[in-house]
């Protein structure tokens, strides 16, 4: 099933392309998937991957584009001039491949690009769709599709749909309109197979259909495909005229990028950082996260710097000051992770009590546990009752608060539509550290009398 | 485009079902999509959920059941026979959701529905799918779909595939076979439809195509369909004979799972945990990583303690050590979510010592940068020169140490077929903190006699 090279074929590749042997390899490289080719294209050297894409057959070449990174997409795009974008890659392209293609060009190469497309109805549906901002359905949607008017007869269908499929590469679904456009619903392949051929389409196509409007949100067009199990949905206007529809695959890859942000924030990671990105976008990527963690730790030194009584009193208290800082970070990002998902999937959120109530049950049973643990290895360690019993009140109540921050903090956000994934990571374990200090020192200065 | 209930409904849906009125409401619920009146029997109490499912119509019910979540439908699943789930249920149901129903029956019950369904040839395809372990290509599949000979003409095919279509729910791809049922490729609907009924078979079909073995892993099944683009993937045994087909929406139920899952390992979750499970359940899922957590700081106070002359001589190096910990942690957490990401995609990892040269690099920056700002800030607030120093260089270390120990554990992990997203979270970020205060008090300890 998996696609493998032989070792060392990329290192003989490599070789060969550069000393104008490419020919020897062209017609196996042709023979591969373009996701497979697009795979070798990453791992040669940028000047043999441009030489590699230009010779392979034009079609070959564009759906590996498609494929590629877009940094390298781009570089390996410079070699190209407007007219052969044109005639040699767009042409051979599904709409809204090749709109995301020209999208990532200069505007006057757009220009060009569009200005040189031979057959003015692909230029005008490249357009069209290259009108939508990112992350919408219309992004997302292309414009091929097989539509039937409900007037007509499954014989007069099936003639057309013969001409439309030439253009069409997959057949996902037949789309039934009226004479404005308007979409109405869908017709079965299944229908359309045990159907007379003299039915009218109008008694037989299947009204109830999902539908979604190009300005919708990616996010939504992901939730609503899988909620109700789609492999392709129609996009429609305001007035829901058939624009085009989105076919899963696309819908995949919003969902895995979705996916991969969440982990990112999570991780202390801004933006989709690859591991193969250089050391400075790495850099970029990481700092943000980093500089929050120094600014929580001087945070903290100050903290604890007002509790210096309890601490030149108590001197053995700053051993614990790891434990009590990695408890809070560590509830609080559990916390936190569970609603972030919980409203990621559009679940219902029930009572917003109840779920407090909850989490502060959670908080107590964990703080209960761990606190007894703590009194118990504690005092088998030797260390003095009085310290031990302020790290576990501390830590039950560091449990509590941790909890209640990691819930609070994201729904909050929500509301105020920031991504609530952000408060995950480093910035809910930061508060959390400095919190929780704060109530291990109170509590220790309170017991100090004791 | 999106389902919503009017505020208020469930209340008044759950008081009529209560007082015995669930018929005014049949017709309306009948209507909706199977995945909508899911939600709303997940919203409502166990019996009036159960009255639902059961009074509406069985095909409906059948689906309904199957988008349920496992708990409540094996609540609800109580109330059914062995006979009432063959003939109401599993008849209604595709192979695949029917053998993941029956899949969750005690081994009596699953015996009595499958000798009671009534069409051989369905029980059999169930029994058929039962056999494989759950996450393997052969419980994602389904049985249903449309197979033609290679022999056949254009017009037989169009023939046989009316008559297998009525079994078929949706139609994604005409598999070709030979007489031994051996998977030979596929025909596009497009050929079928734009070539002359007298063509053979043999002459059209497209004999490239993915597959995939039925004990292949889900994952693999994942990657493959999302990389080649595809809608609907066949699966055969080790022979090469066609067995049944995976489509898209089960694989992006296992995508989303996988990222679920890799997201609350690395916010110290176990298992599945949604926010609407019981205070047990989710304090099981978090007790684990707080123990590791509770460890790691009595670890930590350990190391602390054998570094109390450091610590009496310079007692405010107290105050930094959340930022010592909070810094290795974070640093930890970056560093192993990008290799993390890097072995889940699968990406070729490309030259190991370059690895690790650019993580270093993306250390010293980052270190460099933060130490910097840390003496900085220290000097600002007033703290010592020589606490600063100490700080600072324990910090450049201390990320550094961070970033190799956050970029080798999950490579370590994965060499030995342990899932490396364990070792993000708490796992690592205990470690770094027990690691990162030995470095922060070693550096103190041989800066006190300067």
């Amino acid at each position: 099933m998996s696609f493998e090279l032989e070792p060392g074929y990329l290192e003989k590749l490599e070789d060969d392309i550069r000393n104008g042997k490419l020919e020897d390899h062209l017609e196996a490289i042709e023979d591969l998937h373009s996701a497979d080719i697009a795979e070798i294209v990453d791992q040669l050297s940028v000047d043999a991957g441009k030489q590699l894409v230009q010779e392979i057959d034009e079609s070959k070449a564009a759906e590996v584009l498609v494929e590629l990174d877009e940094d390298l997409r781009a570089k390996i795009l410079t070699e190209y001039s407007g007219v052969e974008i044109a005639h040699e890659l767009v042409e051979n392209l599904d709409s809204d491949d090749a709109a995301d293609l020209i999208n990532e060009l200069s505007a006057e190469m757009r220009r060009e690009v569009l200005n040189n497309i031979e057959d003015p109805a692909q230029a005008k549906d490249i357009a069209d769709l290259l009108v939508y901002p990112e992350n919408t359905a219309g992004a997302l949607m292309g414009k091929e599709l097989i539509k039937v008017n409900k007037n007509w007869k499954v014989m007069r269908c099936v003639k057309e749909m013969r001409q439309q499929a030439e253009n069409v590469e997959h057949v996902h679904s037949i789309y039934v309109v009226d004479d404005h456009n308007i979409l109405l619903g869908t017709l079965s392949l299944k229908k359309l197979l045990t159907t007379s051929l003299k039915t009218p389409i109008e008694e037989v196509y299947n009204s109830k259909l999902q539908s979604v409007e190009a300005v919708a949100d990616a996010e939504d067009v992901a939730n609503t495909m899988q909620k109700y199990d789609l492999v392709v949905m129609p996009v429609v206007d305001a007035l829901g005229h058939l624009l085009g529809r989105i076919t899963i695959d696309d819908v995949v890859d919003v969902i895995r990028e979705e996916a991969k942000e969440d982990y990112n924030l999570a991780s202390g990671l801004t933006d989709e950082v690859e591991s193969d990105d250089n050391i400075w976008t790495i850099t970029k990527a990481r700092l943000p996260w980093l500089l929050i963690g120094l600014f929580g730790g001087i945070m903290a030194a100050s903290v604890i710097g007002r509790y210096e009584v309890a601490l030149s009193t108590l001197p053995k208290m700053a051993f614990f000051i790891p434990l009590i800082a990695a408890m809070g970070g560590n509830v609080g990002v559990q916390s936190s992770a569970i609603v972030v998902q919980a409203l990621a999937s559009k679940a219902i959120m029930g009572n917003m009590g109840n779920r407090l109530l909850k989490e502060i049950g959670v908080a107590l049973v964990n703080g209960l546990i761990c606190g007894a643990l703590i009194i118990g290895a504690g005092l088998f360690l030797g260390y003095e009752v009085r310290l031990c019993m302020t790290v576990a009140i501390a830590l039950l109540a560091v449990i509590l608060v941790a909890a209640l921050v990691g819930t609070f903090v994201p729904l909050v956000l929500d509301r105020y539509n920031v991504d609530p994934a952000l408060a995950t990571g480093p910035f809910i374990t930061t508060m959390n550290d400095i919190l929780g200090l704060f109530i291990y020192f109170s509590i220790g200065y309170a017991l100090l009398d004791i």
